[in-house]
């Protein structure tokens, strides 16, 4: 059971560099096989079908984004106010861009999403979860903002994300003070 | 010479449709005959490689992005001050909604971007010029907002835009109101 865990993990990991690398359009079963170094068919076995295969990379890209418990609990100390949420937001982002296959295949799918209802579906219901779970968290930790600020957080780091490791436009921001001024501005 | 130009734009607003439609990895000059029901080699023969192809749909979006004169100088006689400006990015943002085969377009050259360093460079030049012309139009037309604000309303149109066209999360806001809140909070 836990070889199988362990080796669904890494098929949906192997997906997930694909997806960064390749685009939407060369997630194929035969093409995580590959990038996962597991015989033909083993993708298949696990994911029977492409929509099974794309909600075990949604669920992955989950897990991967979910920050060290080690990590928060570090914070936890600390008063729950607008720099400790600045904190958060930097380690996020930062994690991010160290590992950019996840942000890069969570956009593929964003964009697959437009084109695929069966994607949108499943990718739509895992957002609005994140989201209410970031509000949820924001509210029992005491940290400032509601679903207004969360909501408008969201679009903005994603853009910000988005800029980061794509074509960036040079504004004579540094990524850290993006986020400064964003939390500033949108917590007033 | 005006056919020709015709029917660059005509290619090109194919090849939007074929990046929106079915991702980057779909762009292909058989793609781009097919969609604008060319005779095959017509897009090769206009774009001999898919860098060229990839340029000329860069300065196409840029083309259908740019806002049309007269919305822009039934403006011109307002006062130039934040409502004004929430005005402009309303429409900007409504245009695209409407429009969505150019901004999904966009996204998928993003994506592009981060695979191959040739459309990176592209799309980077292009955007760092459309932001300097934000940023001079706004300084031109006394509007509030400089260099800070104008990448941080980057940032965050980017990403309500993308919510909204793929797998958007329900925050309790509407795109317009989540735009007011932006412009409130973002020039202060």
């Amino acid at each position: 059971m836990a070889r199988n865990t362990e080796r669904r993990s890494a098929l949906a990991d192997a997906g997930i560099r694909v997806l960064a690398e390749q685009g939407a359009r060369g997630l194929t079963h035969r093409a995580v096989d590959v990038a996962a170094g597991t015989p033909r068919g083993t993708a298949s076995n696990y994911f029977p079908s492409r929509d099974d295969l794309i909600s075990a990379l949604v669920g992955r890209i989950g897990e991967r984004l979910t920050p060290d418990p080690t990590r928060l609990s570090s914070h936890a100390a600390r008063t729950p106010d607008r720099d400790l949420f600045a904190d958060y937001l930097r380690d996020v982002v930062r994690r991010l861009s160290t590992d950019p296959h996840v942000p890069l295949a969570l956009f593929e799918l964003r964009l697959e999403a437009a084109r695929r209802p069966a994607v949108a579906k499943a990718l739509g219901a895992w957002r609005q979860r994140a989201f209410e779970d970031d509000v949820a968290f924001n509210d029992e930790s005491d940290l400032p903002g509601g679903r207004t600020e969360i909501a408008l957080f969201h679009y903005a780091i994603d853009g910000l994300m988005l800029d980061n490791l794509t074509a960036p436009i040079d504004s004579g921001l540094s990524v850290d003070a993006a986020i400064d001024e964003l939390v500033d501005r949108i917590l007033r």
